[in-house]
């Protein structure tokens, strides 16, 4: 692994397994009853958030305080940014206050990826465009493997708007690293131009997806798709790819289901289905604080291993 | 005392004095060098505030970190609730991730009781609508006490704008619960559809009010309420309602003057009393801190009992 | 040094060289691998700031971390300021709360001072509109100092709009403090109504000022002079006052280039000027969390004597 986070392409399967591996210990850290450690003691992680992200921000940032680090808000819409200022200017600036690692969330496909060549900072990709969101894989990962041991072999249906994520293009790559089968359920228009070179199948079937699926992954339907035409209303869609309260009936009671959040409770998900016991959209969040934990311990920790210096060094 | 405090009515009399005798305890804490105690190392408190309000905010996170808590503000204006995400799901996600306790202001009474169904989280009412605002009325509570060792018996006059004061409606349950005797002073208009269960007595002669009374508790007064037709002017709710330097100077020496800020100067309160020897408003700002350590300690500490634990662990 | 730091006036060539010099001890404590001290452990400062600016809040807030000092932001957009409440009542709110320093920037000059009067918080100015902006003086004098070992004798060209600039004022004072021949370049229109009292000299000619020069300190052109009709046009200012990259290429290789960012590439500043090796604009950044660190923990420390307390107490 890099000094940086952009895309899972650069954790490939190992990367990725060793940082579940390291997120177990985070998962153990995050149970005790102070649960803090002192591993990141004087670093400065900065939240550069060009897009609003409460979620994603106070999942970092409670990552951050319980590996002790301080962290600093970069907010974008007070600063030089609005005054003409480069964002090369901004980030080397950033870089040379002394601050160790980055958080970017920006709009555009590869914001992150060229900052990490301005700055010594670690650069995690927080989300960019419709690109990568390499952190929400990894809690995916973490979620399935915590119920089912690993990924391998695993059936998942990721369902919806495909084109426009992030979070289905990072995950597509994870999953298939470690060794699962995914299938895309989406209507053409909802699917990226073309799928060359992507390790899937693709369905409109949502019945027969959800039949063989040991996990059904939703995503978030932007409202807005419909007033782009590229869905004919909502009512619709939630009736074509929606899990309705029926199909998660019919669900084998083992399949998992996830969501990235924030839902749209009664249009990709009914109302009811996220209580319901093989849901598990509570602990992808909960998870999202562990696997970020591990990525800031790696990107930013002393490196002399992990086992002497957490164990030694307790609060 | 339950895992949270929404209402005085959680509280009680003895509620209330468990909570005003550990604030002493605190008030010592914040006059050391380094005025800070470990209680609360490695706890998580995050504020949800979906009203503004620097003045609550700045107050309890200054008693947090004096207590060695982290915190995390969740800016509701930037977070998935704009996405139209549910108050439940927003709530749900913030408790999934570990964090502690909540402290919530919301327009609407109810919310943070609300709220407290749906998380682990402890639950802290930094305001809600025109219900409560229990801390403030603790604040109150204690810096009376410390002028005055006690508030039985004591005759606490409060005077304003009654019917959209969350601030009134705490405070008079908890002043009424130590013993003293309440007399609200406001026109009708700023009084409630109904006193049905209100310990109180109501008048409108504030000269007669300020004769007798021991504490002079001013209401800010809203500039709207002149729009809205409840008071035909500002410059005759002040002559009638206001604690002019006139009035100010022909009261008791002993009796208090108090305001929960920000002041109005000129309207309800003249500019220079609140520099009189016996206005306490810069008391109340100050107990504020000491009481949300007593709050916050109690709700998240250890539970192990004060003095051990305090005694023994001293950064 | 007084118990604030509004002016360049309150520290004169002794105090400044004091602050330099405590400076060089939190140089070296930032490049530790631990780059924190615990001197500040319990102290807190806020952050009151009218006009945004990002950066120069990144940069105190940094270095109050890395002095182990508790911070919190005064959003003023969202506070009692907008209620109405008093400048002085907001002040005596924050002082109440036993917050020790306050950082302030304000878009009226005078501010700073008349804040001092009211709490016994210590003010740090952090900008007040053209007045001062005492720590970026600081800042540059000791990025000078660190290059050339001292300022003394030194032929520094300030050049761009010295009239609305509080960084002129402040590096005038700070650099003929230290004993270097201060001189403007500016057009008429950009300089003072009047400059008595200056210890400055005054030209027109950019090729001049630039051959004689030690320094050449760049302030940004805000694009509004020309709206204001002040310049001609911004081509023409480049031409006339813009450190090009021919003027840039004929500065004597020892001669630095400055500026305090955020900066205009293409209008004071060639594009590829900043990063020529004699350009360090960048250290300057890097000194502002140093010399920062240097005034918190003078305004705020123990005043026990700084090698003592700093050589035992290591976090």
């Amino acid at each position: 692994m890099s000094n940086h986070l952009i895309s899972i392409d650069d954790l490939g399967a190992e990367g990725l397994t060793e940082l579940l591996d390291l997120s177990d210990y985070f998962l153990e850290v995050s149970g005790r009853r102070i649960p803090k450690v002192p591993v990141l003691r004087g670093k400065t992680i900065a939240w550069l958030f060009w897009e609003d992200s409460t979620r994603t921000r106070l999942s970092f940032e409670t990552a951050a305080k319980r590996l002790s680090a301080d962290t600093l808000n970069f907010n974008v819409s007070s600063s030089s940014v609005k005054k003409g200022e480069s964002l090369r200017d901004t980030v080397e600036t950033i870089g040379a206050m002394g601050i160790d690692g980055i958080v970017v969330r920006h709009a555009s496909a590869g914001v992150p990826r060229q900052i990490s060549q301005w700055t010594d900072a670690a650069i995690v990709n927080a989300g960019d465009g419709w690109h990568e969101h390499p952190t929400q894989a990894l809690l995916d990962c973490y979620t399935i493997r915590q119920e089912r041991g690993s990924l391998a072999g695993l059936r998942i249906a990721l369902v919806g708007d495909i084109k426009h994520s992030r979070v289905a293009r990072s995950n597509v790559k994870a999953f298939a690293a470690l060794g699962a089968e995914v299938t895309l359920v989406a209507p053409p228009t909802l699917l990226p131009p073309t799928l060359d070179g992507w390790p899937v199948k693709v369905t409109q079937d949502m019945d027969e997806a959800c039949a063989h699926a040991d996990v059904v992954y939703l995503l978030r339907m932007q409202l807005e798709r419909q007033e782009e035409s590229l869905i004919p209303s909502l009512r619709e869609y939630t009736s074509r790819f929606g899990l309705t309260s029926a199909r998660a009936r019919a669900l084998n009671p083992r399949t998992l289901v996830m969501h990235p959040g924030p839902m749209n409770r009664g249009v990709e998900i009914a109302g009811d289905v996220p209580d319901l016991a093989n849901a598990v959209v509570t602990n992808q969040v909960a998870n999202g604080v562990v696997t970020r934990m591990a990525v800031l311990y790696q990107l930013l920790g002393s490196g002399a291993g992990l086992v002497p210096e957490l164990e030694v060094e307790r609060v």
